[in-house]
């Protein structure tokens, strides 16, 4: 494609993906807590009796803008930004809510970290009782490792500096 | 939270989404001669008899290194990276095979793109036969639209630019 046409040629960027989460306390403590993303931004609708967090990885603490305008521009201008989306009410009821994807009906995989140290990845998580899917260890691909989140959504933990073969 | 813990602790990237697509000609049409994508990398996993893409929008034609070792570190590295997984003979089974999450059992939403002129894309769009699951002036909220893949998963259409209120 490279040769033929010219790179990205509308401009657009890959802002964010979307999963609906059954609990945003839980999801929170995962996603910043053990992740270490940061809140970006959160967006009550209560018309729709919803709430939206957006979360991302950030070089720094003073990255996201004060002004609101500014700060919405960052958000949805940036890369990496994960959408969860609460429908209030949930977090009260039994079991899981959601449908992570990859049981019939398929379709959403997963998403997936680049992490500097697979090993200290996977130390981090079992010291804060995170559950695998996939340790290291298990199965053909002892470079990547798959673990879940609270609504049991896949998160693969891989180093890109060790993805040549793959 | 970035007033109590440090940005990003673990220096963790947030790198890319996989969707199971059912046919990956119709798919790459759709990503890269529509949307502007990349083939960044391809891999064919004869064992598993799946194949993955991974896609994503390059700021120019040579910024994916030539090398092997190099070019997977840049895949697996930066962010907003779309991998879709082929599972060989899906393509030829009638109608959808995967499912997009937002009937029951519901549970990812969409992936979202920012683009530099919404009513510009919007024209890209029509010009080029794209099913829209809402289309901005649909609804209350004027400033989005969502499209649809070959495979039904939604894409969230916004300017980030105009997105303070939202």
């Amino acid at each position: 494609m490279a040769e033929t046409t010219p790179a990205n040629p509308h401009g657009f960027t890959f802002n964010h993906t979307m999963l609906r989460i059954k609990d945003p306390e839980k999801s929170l403590e995962f996603y910043c807590g053990v992740l270490g993303m940061t809140l970006l931004r959160k967006v009550d609708v209560e018309a729709g009796e919803f709430s939206l967090y957006f979360l991302g990885f950030t070089g720094s603490e003073d990255e996201v803008p004060q002004d609101e305008r500014a700060a919405a521009e960052y958000v949805f201008s940036r890369q990496g930004v994960l959408e969860l989306t609460h429908n209030w009410g949930t977090e009260d009821e039994d079991g899981p809510v959601y449908h992570d994807g990859n049981s019939d009906p398929r379709g959403f995989g997963h998403i997936a970290l680049d992490v500097p140290d697979l090993d200290k990845a996977v130390a981090h998580f079992d010291a804060h009782g995170v559950t695998f899917q996939k340790r290291p260890e298990d199965g053909m691909m002892k470079h990547i490792a798959f673990i879940k989140d609270p609504d049991g959504y896949w998160v693969e933990i891989l180093d890109g500096r060790t993805m040549a073969g793959g």
